[in-house]
């Protein structure tokens, strides 16, 4: 439709996106464990503002940049060929970059120390296998909604989100720059950067699986003979 | 306004929607359990992800299969004749056999054994009214939206559940082949094997009782002599 | 555009729309109270639910009758001059029995007896000032949005019932009919008939004001001599 | 698109929205704080409401005046040259009346004095820095989706609001009006008037901050010298 903008903007908004992102992921995960006892009251208040602010954050930078704000993603445009590998290479530093800026903010707006290591064990074949299913979920849900319903893509990631932060029993990272500027806070949201790895590789592993079904499933409908009228479902 | 996709593209939408599903529903009720002993925010932790899923499953399903998910639904599109009988028994296969995957899936992900038969008891008049109040509410919903505002289905699907959820005794499960994959858990929402008939049983009388209501109450209005001008209600 | 559908079908729109919605606040609120002892619980509990099938229901029955569901909302559009006054009469009768039928629904979900009645002292000049100030609101919400984004109603007043539960002290009846029929439930959401006239005036009050303040601040704009380009604001 | 309205429907549009907005903060506030004794509940009272009057305010009263019930937000448009500075001033004082009157209307609803003097302590470095990084984010996601789609900013700023109330330490007043109607509240939502220089200029702060970089990040795309066709991300 239009020209896509050049590589710096799109970069800064790549970096302010991961940034919002992980600062809300971050900030309202210490938030909600200061102000209760009851975990899961605590995941909820670290759910409802993150799906909150990817609607925004995708509606408003997407136009932009696509709104990738995750490694995992921009590889699966690049394997597309919807964007060049070295512009997917910096794509990927500036949500790095980003995440951990995030992670900066929100200690900063919470007393915290700048960063802290954190100490939180995320690891076992059930993590992996949830960071799986969780990409792949996600990945599905981009492709899908790019094909079916661009529009609501903003609202689709949120709602996503939303639901595999409570049915993956990883709480859905789902994203490897987030994984990253996460093991850099010692708090509610944190991940122990030992266990990155495991959650990284799982996450490529979950995008590509979706990659590849949607490849299939999305495809063009096999024209029958003479077309029939498709009922309203 | 488009053909339709083949039957195989089909089944599989129909396979992975209703696992997913299951999957947040298993899921989220494992995980809303582990983290906390207040059984309304248990509620609440598995409504939300619910709600959500259901939203993103049918956006991006919906266009391929038609995101049924149900086979009370399914039932439904047999009896209007927009789908063929046999086409509706291999989604109710889809169905079943895609919810009992999603139990499995979220089990793994929450290191319980692949099946374990539930125990949790749900049966007598009361909790039998509830499925059949709740599926004449979603089944109306789903025609009637369909016949006013088709692009808004995946919403109101949603946000139906996630008022019945609450305002049905039986916490809504109102679809058979969920409610099949739920007595292979014995976990938060999981139901007794022996209750499943009554369940399922009146899950279709809501749905049929709904899909009359609508025969009469959506048909088109009868026109006035002189059409009277419709003010912006 | 169309012809409005004829009486009998916009009664039953009536009165299947204000059953399912008492249903889902009387039962919302049963279940809600069951499972916790946290009152804020409970009435987020009782909230969710609320607001989700408002939207729902205005979505499905709105091109049917208006999906009014409230007397002060009836008697505004007879006001306008929008509905005849007999047929208000008619609605009005509709959603009284619809509410009714609603809380009876509720009770034999939850195996409560048909109906009782409440003991709940909801009466003062703050509660009134309450039910004034959420009516006007929510009479309001409908013209505003009925003026502006006349699809985007049914959300509006979800959102603004979602918002009135907690910010008004009486938690945002709202509505006369709704409100008998939450008189003969002796649980959570009920109230003492005889607090019932104060609430109805202070509904009907809120909406007429709310009506007249509209009637002025909605008025087309006043053409500039030369016409300003409105910024997108 | 239509000459906008006059400039009293302008004013009473602002004043009634920023009324409502502080009755729903101040409001829920008491509400939640009176029904339970978890702080994160009660934030979370707090949260939904705030978020979902937020966009019922901006829909039906943004094609009025504009919506903006922000004095940091006005000063941005006067800043940009579509509001005449005389204009924003008297949008400003329209703002200010409609926030104290909230805050009236909340405590005579809940029984409590017309007014009283905050003794909450909101000061320090972090809490400015939070006040910025929230309004920041506000006036970023109104300058954005102004941009980018216009029709969804209310929705926007709704859940900018809600996921901010988590994310910031300060649980983002970013309004000066608000703020200043808060401190005539001693509830769960007040500020120490003390505390107010710090909070309001921290908030335009944030405000010129947002202006400046959507200045250039939102600008149009400089046009490759053949167009890139953009790929549907």
């Amino acid at each position: 439709m239009t020209a896509r903008p050049d590589l710096p903007r799109r970069l800064v908004a790549e970096a302010l996106g991961t940034a919002v992102l992980v600062a809300t992921v971050v900030g309202s995960g210490i938030m909600a464990d200061r102000l209760t006892a009851d975990v899961a009251l605590a995941l909820l208040g670290n759910t409802i503002p993150t799906g909150a602010i990817l609607v925004v954050l995708i509606t408003i930078l997407g136009p932009i940049s696509g709104a990738h704000f995750n490694p995992a993603v921009t590889a699966v445009f690049v394997a597309r060929r919807e964007l060049a590998a070295g512009e997917g290479l910096a794509y990927v530093a500036a949500q790095v970059l980003g995440g951990v800026a995030g992670t900066l903010v929100a200690h900063l707006m919470f007393e915290h120390a700048p960063f802290a290591v954190s100490a939180t064990v995320r690891t076992g074949a059930s993590q992996w296998l949830a960071e799986v299913v969780a990409t792949f979920t996600l990945v599905t849900v981009v492709l899908g909604g790019l094909r079916f319903r661009p529009d609501a893509v903003p609202v689709l990631v949120g709602l996503t989100i939303t639901a595999a932060y409570w049915f993956t029993a990883s709480t859905s990272f789902a994203n490897p720059a987030v994984a990253i500027a996460r093991s850099l806070t010692d708090t509610f949201s944190g991940i122990r950067p030992a266990d990155l790895p495991g959650f990284v590789l799982a996450e490529f592993a979950g995008a590509f699986l979706a990659l590849g079904l949607a490849g299939w499933l999305l495809a063009a409908p096999r024209a029958a003979a003479a077309p029939v009228a498709t009922p309203a479902e």
